[in-house]
């Protein structure tokens, strides 16, 4: 079985070689390894990843605790797939990305299901076999929405939610019950054009690039960690349509990308900022 | 002689068969060609380019002026270097690559004269050859410093102001001086991160891209019409100082590239948005 | 009903007064209009699309044949989904976009049939109540197995095959019948890494940078005219296959992007180059 | 002072524990740490930049080397900048670019030469007081002409070789001379359009993407290991002249990064391939 430990924790004197020391003596073949100090915030981000047949990771996590003599944040994951819920609207091209890459096991994730404000998107989900959840908003107040996704959600074992193009704005009180575990894919080089209708922003503001970003969601609308951003050039010809159309492509990519940095453990959230080792 | 035509005017019926009309006739045979007809504002933007011996310019406007039988923006311009003064602060890389560009012929522009609130670059500047003026900023009011700058630039017949890293912001009536024809590098992707010290904004952020853009300076800070920009990734690694650096690289890009659009005479403007052809 | 004009002949003087002027005169509201003329090759391509509640296209192509006076290619495209077959190996990404896209409608095709030479992509491409055919090439000389998958093809009405990470080699016969309607990804920015294995190639000289390319084919493996292409950046730590799964998603989002320029009739081949109107 | 401290070496058990026990035992404050494992090839490499008051460098690399029990290949330089020569030929934008950052101290680096096979850039040259050797190569052997450059060479206390655009083929014999030591700017991504006029080719190709690469040089004409590249869009009106012209632009850029990664002793050679910690 591969592994995957993760250490968070503040910068101080030995650290690697303390943690390495760990790993020496319990005959743990490191397979990539990757650290980063943020000199400045003091901190130090620590990734190991190893293979191994047997592992008390309880224990593990014990001895290194014990060693280093300062508080840290420990996890050690199995490489496995994770568990995830999508959350759509009416837009497929996102959807469509992962519905592929998880029947085709390309992505590190299993699809658990699917929840939408619309029921558009059922058909498409449903030729993959997978549960659509249909929770209409109209006449509903945001609170009592939730609530109905939130029960939705208790059936499913999931470790993630991801917004595929999910057009409602979350509450915080959704949020803080999920923290750190729901990714969104905005439309927009954030901090460019937060909010609604990014593209027609874009188009009128005359930008000749236009992007998307990946973020983890925190309760403010769109300031979240970002995971990754990438841009593409547009030209005056580009209406607000043609920018979205084109903007499309590139949010697929972009939360394909996002994605396979997170499900393989490689993340680290700091000061609103991501550390990707 | 190589002449660049240019007509701006609200669309309708006909308008390349009657511009082509009149150029088929007066024997002009085209070099390059582009039109772009914005629907949405139902506008119509022409640039043709063409080799002459000898032309008449204004009896050539006239007679397309007549033909249109509507109001026209038209200007007929020798590709000719277009004479610059370039506006400089402390910093030297947009400059340096301007003084290259002149010197080795790269671009299509003269450098006249370069004007600076720091006395930095002086050294920098002579060994081309060209003058230096510094403008003490220091005690003195917005007004004064650039009614001293508008002194010296009354000596200079100049097109184009470049503000290569140019430190101040110019007042609203310095800028209507010399309406579109001041062009700025802003060391963001905009409209993300206005106004100061955007490299450490962007660090805050956590962004994954920074980028530049060259624009047109209107009396609004930074929200003039976009000539080009470009991004570039970052890492979790990159302190604000090292996004400074590595963005420099992309700001002598980005206005390398915009200057060459705006001397080859290939820039329209409208509605606060660049059309570029 | 939008159309599309195209038409490709030998530059000359006056030709785009004596289009318009037949366009203008046949009471032909230009939408979109553009021209490149090669002057080195001394060519001259022409794209306009207009919008017309009825049309006599050969009236048309006649009467602009008849003011040109000189030797043209000319076509008038209804702008309506193009019919195309798919040919696949095992991968699905590339196959999974054009399935997503085609089920939503947001690609300017239909797709008639898949075929491929293995049996892997049958129940995927079944979801989407497209034909999927099986033609096995296993003991089989090339010969007899394009013999088989033509007999196929006869049954589609056609305009298009995209090969969507076909690993075979097409015959000069083959791509000779269906001249110029046949498009590929190839899983590398050529010219460079022509031919198998691409990746391992890329790993292997050590580069910074992978790509792929869609082009038409032509009896020249990976030598046809390039419609698009689009490079991404990577790093010591990526392994071959890691190189491959990056790849992928570059593969999949110029194929997306190739063949929209191409389903919307802004693509002429001149030389083995692309034209894109 | 600030140190920097590669290690490259065989994989085995244990090798960050053991030299960061030296570091720690040793009372060095790890300032940036990197490694990587190569485990295809078997292969550690490490970088880990520090600040020491004093340092006794022997002393330490003999205790690192006896901890280590294998064989290692270890440096530790002061962060000092390097000292070059610059090789041109005619073309004035690389050579610019460096003397404008080695002028104004943002380059790790001081040129100490330049030397050419043609006098055009002697003035631009010697504006920036940095002497400038003309070597005549008409009418005279590689052998003879490598011969008086490598005479001139002897006068200079140089670390490293920068060919920023010179045009000739240095023989085996001149680069064993110089191992590992000569950067070199190549005019496409490599390994597209080895050898000359890359840009002519890339235009008969009918390439969408042009770029440039900068590699060390070896025997192998072009084929030497990548340090970075970059690539930027083209489209089918770009002559071989305009893609040159935009390639210039990429050349700059790409040397530019390239030369910070090698001065900041971030760059480890194996295989053929860069690894760059």
């Amino acid at each position: 079985m591969k592994y995957i430990l993760k250490i968070d924790t503040n910068d101080s004197k030995g650290l690697v070689y303390k943690i390495s020391k760990v790993l020496y003596e319990n005959d743990i073949n490191i397979d990539t390894n990757s650290e980063f100090v943020d000199t400045k915030n003091n901190k130090f981000f620590f990734r190991v990843t190893f293979i191994k047949a047997t592992l008390d990771k309880s224990r593990l996590i014990n001895i290194i605790k014990k060693n280093l003599e300062q508080e840290i944040q420990i996890t050690i994951n199995e490489n496995k797939p994770k568990n995830i819920v999508v959350f759509v609207t009416k837009e497929s091209h996102t959807l469509g990305d992962l519905l592929i890459r998880n029947y085709s096991k390309k992505i590190n994730a299993n699809i658990k299901a699917v929840i939408s404000n619309h029921n558009d998107l059922r058909e498409l989900v449903q030729k993959f076999d997978i549960p659509y959840h249909f929770v209409d908003a109209t006449n509903e107040s945001r609170e009592t929405h939730e609530h109905k996704i939130l029960d939705i959600l208790k059936k499913y074992n999931y470790e993630y939610i991801v917004l595929a193009k999910y057009m409602r704005i979350l509450s915080d009180t959704f949020v803080s019950n999920i923290d750190d575990n729901i990714i969104n894919i905005h439309h927009s080089f954030l901090p460019a054009f937060i909010g609604a209708n990014p593209y027609l922003q874009a188009y009128q503001r005359g930008v000749k690039t236009i992007g998307a970003t990946s973020h983890f969601v925190t309760s403010n609308l769109d300031e979240g960690p970002i995971i990754y951003q990438e841009t593409t050039k547009v030209g005056h010809e580009f209406s607000a349509s043609d920018m979205k159309k084109e903007g499309a492509k590139i949010e697929t990519l972009v939360l394909s990308k996002a994605l396979d940095l997170v499900f393989e453990d490689k993340v680290f959230i700091h000061n609103n900022r991501t550390i990707i080792l």
